[in-house]
């Protein structure tokens, strides 16, 4: 991380960066704490706890913006090295699938609120909850390699994400047999469905977060590669 | 346009930034034309068409790579001014909305792969075609005003997916009955709703285009805001 901070010259353009990170991982902090709330509000029908992550997703659009704001404020009163030119690009990508992952948190939030007079299925939604937990610890550990910046971190939320989307799929069986047996819980399974997808949504973004880390750190852009090919760029470059 | 563009002594810049304006348009160009390709597939069950879109994504997603390592590269190069800046910021925005669009429409290609050999209901999914239809001119309305510079596309797209958001809600509203009522069809019908979901997020990101456009013009960041709102910044702006 040093790296990208002690190379100014002016001490005040490295406070500015550094708040600028620090409004990321703020950004960040709120996205999860609403998927955390989203999911309780979920399991335990608790549609005030659902309503507080709809509001909470104002906040996480305005620091968005915030941290737009400035990043293009920084570009343009400063002469921008190429290094700073990716740190800026990456937080602006960063934010963007955070604000996204806000979006998908309130989708869920607002599911959750049409599922607590429902029904509850046997399992109370445990296969959502684990997913949801999984999803959970991608997010974290992007945030974790955006404030360490270190490149393998986009390698592990690569494989992470496959896990995922195969758990995503297995959920998807489950549900159209349900769907298939029981037609008088349509409209519950397919709101179950909808979460699930949103859960899938959220791994994506994560592993679009250790995307942007990696073409910081290495500048390289691994979008689009296999982790096979990630894996050997990380490997092949000495300071990986 | 011309401000954006001539504003520039070097005249070599100014190609640049032609370059990469062309590059967008290009870029758009195929991600409609898979949309179109994705729809066509799916209306005929024509699996060898669906193939072509699933192949077509890959050189949207490196058009994408080439763009952004071009907006850095002039960046890093030249002493952007803020507009320059803007405009950078704006492409690298709208090219990643671009990229989701070719996403979306590969998942429809894929989802008529597998509907291509289940029984075709009546209409054919004409409720589809109507939407692909509107999401459609949406997309060739942003990619318009990214063309011509206009700000006042931003409103017209927010309004035009309110409208694609009613429509989608109804034909969830109506495959939800297909569903309740003949449970045989529940994967052809999941699949139907995949489908409306996929043209539903093209919508979002027409408009998301909308938005950045809007950004780059007026300046002002209207994505969160209300179509009052937005319209209200366009009707005060002197420019607009």
């Amino acid at each position: 991380m040093e790296k990208y901070f002690d190379q100014h010259i002016s001490r005040q353009f490295n406070q500015e960066l550094e708040n600028l990170r620090r409004d990321v991982m703020k950004m960040g902090g709120m996205a999860e704490e609403m998927v955390v709330d989203a999911m309780a509000a979920l399991l335990e029908g608790d549609t005030e706890k659902a309503e507080s992550v709809i509001k909470a997703d104002d906040a996480v659009n305005q620091i968005e913006k915030h941290i737009d704001e400035q990043a293009m404020e920084i570009l343009a009163r400063r002469q921008p090295t190429a290094s700073d030119l990716r740190l800026v690009m990456a937080i602006v990508k960063t934010v963007n699938d955070l604000e996204r992952v806000g979006d998908e948190a309130e989708k869920i939030a607002r599911l959750s609120i049409e599922l607590a007079n429902t029904h509850r299925p046997r399992g109370n939604y445990n296969e959502l909850e684990n997913m949801a937990g999984h999803v959970r610890v991608m997010l974290r550990d992007a945030l974790d390699g955006f404030a360490r910046m270190v490149a393998e971190v986009a390698v592990s939320l690569f494989r992470a994400d496959e896990k995922v989307d195969d758990e995503y799929e297995a959920i998807l069986r489950q549900y159209y047999t349900y769907l298939a047996e029981d037609p008088r819980s349509t409209t519950r399974v397919i709101n179950a469905i909808w979460i699930a997808r949103s859960l899938e949504r959220i791994g994506d973004h994560a592993k679009n977060i250790g995307e942007h880390i990696f073409y910081l750190v290495e500048g390289k852009d691994v979008r689009h590669t296999s982790s096979e090919e990630k894996e050997q760029v990380v490997l092949r470059d000495p300071k990986a």
